[in-house]
């Protein structure tokens, strides 16, 4: 399948860390170059010199085989270990070195070139707001946990399969927003009034709408053939959501397209809400 | 609360996409300045060069208000944005600028200089991975659908609290790893056999222990003054649990300072298992 000519490249992720950093990062840059292969590799918790060593190992050892050098992306603090990793036979990209040097500049003070800090628990307040979060996320899925949706930030709305249950949990985890999801059955989809428990929290509504082309795909691949599958059946249901969404003016955003880091972006936009974990 | 002499700046996070990458990484960065405080904005969505020109304005003011100029780390895929952004008065870290350049160089081909890429849905397969992911993580939550335990990557087993629910949820919406969780409840801790859908998964099984105090301040949050948070109950159920990882050869991670990112990352590395998606 692979075309002769097509770069194809092996590419390490080394991290004192969990490697979440870095990988997220070197992801984004790659994917700058869509006609070529990457074979991605990432070696976290690179804390030690015998560790590094070990990894300058690996990857020259790839380097033989392949007969062309690795691209490494690397986040190491300390200045031994990435003066180690450099001594190895690839491209070495250290996030670290393009930037602290400048931002030390910046700040007039030095780094603590502490190992790993970003992923470890350094704000105890923020990781439990997390924590907290997603177990919210949880017991507030799909129109569950309806009594104690006053402690809900944000409380999604939409048809079976649009979206909610995944960005709730985004939400949850990357921003520390307490999040609840109602699903729009028929019963509800049906009356002209919206169900109790949603009048009592409207201001903290959002919608989520969906191409009914796309949801029809979506339904498919879980339950083929059934009439909760249908074109007819997609269609109505978006159509009558959308008009439940403008009857009572509930903001609204159409998932389509959007991954669940852009659905979740999008509503922290437009809703202004503040994430309280990092 | 602050002293005169401690560092404080202000900080913009600019993007094309969902700002979640260049969030990740300015975070990391800033994490190694301890002593300073940052005020963080994130910028997502700016595609356009009225949508720069807005951001730059608003950099400019907060300069002015601040007499200091504030830190920008962005990520701009389009050259024309960036040099829009580069006029603002501040210290601007664009990183595709730092990076992209080199591995043109490298790979011997241009980029795509496309705008958001990376949270974009650009490979359907591994997306519908992560939503399944999700969606079988909340399905598999506290010992339900043991059922469909066939389908789990990994299973892990623990006392209540001890972090197997986040971590679940991270291995599903990072990595795409089908993720059940089962409790190890009194009744199973008190006998010296596996539940009989443990002994059929034996291989799959990964253990979440964590040092009882910690347990107990976690579970006083909770359910404060009762037997569940007591500390005897804790370390009675601590001990029962890692008597039982050892008795049956399960492996098992201590979660006591670790957070959910670690946690998951060790999973990963302990168990040899690949991430599914991107």
């Amino acid at each position: 399948m692979t075309s002769d000519n097509q770069i194809r490249r092996h590419v390490f992720f080394v991290s004192d860390s969990t490697g979440i950093t870095v990988e997220t990062l070197g992801n984004a840059l790659l994917s700058q170059f869509e006609h070529a292969k990457f074979l991605t590799t990432t070696i976290p918790f690179v804390t030690n010199s015998a560790r590094a060593e070990e990894v300058v190992a690996c990857i020259d050892a790839t380097a033989r085989d392949e007969h062309e050098r690795p691209v490494v992306f690397s986040t190491l603090a300390d200045s031994g270990l990435r003066e180690t990793l450099a001594r190895c036979n690839a491209l070495v990209l250290d996030i670290f070195q393009a930037f602290i040097g400048t931002l030390e500049q910046e700040l007039h003070v030095g780094s603590t070139h502490a190992l790993g800090r970003f992923h470890a628990v350094t704000d105890k307040a923020s990781y439990e707001d997390r924590i907290g979060a997603v177990d919210f996320a949880l017991n507030h899925d799909d129109g569950a946990g309806t009594r104690t949706y006053d402690d809900a930030d944000i409380i999604l709305i939409g048809v079976s399969r649009s979206g909610k249950t995944p960005t709730c949990v985004y939400l949850a985890m990357q921003f520390g927003i307490r999040t609840a999801n109602y699903p729009l059955m028929d019963e509800v989809l049906s009356c002209t009034t919206l169900p109790s428990i949603l009048i009592e929290n409207r201001p903290r509504l959002f919608g989520l709408t969906i191409n009914p082309e796309r949801l029809r795909t979506i339904r498919s691949e879980r339950r083929p053939g059934t009439s909760y599958a249908s074109p007819s059946r997609c269609r109505t249901e978006v159509r009558e959501a959308e008009a439940l969404f403008e009857r009572h003016r509930i903001p609204c955003l159409d998932t389509s397209a959007a991954s669940i880091e852009e659905i979740a972006s999008h509503v922290l936009l437009r809703t202004g809400l503040r994430r309280k974990a990092y």
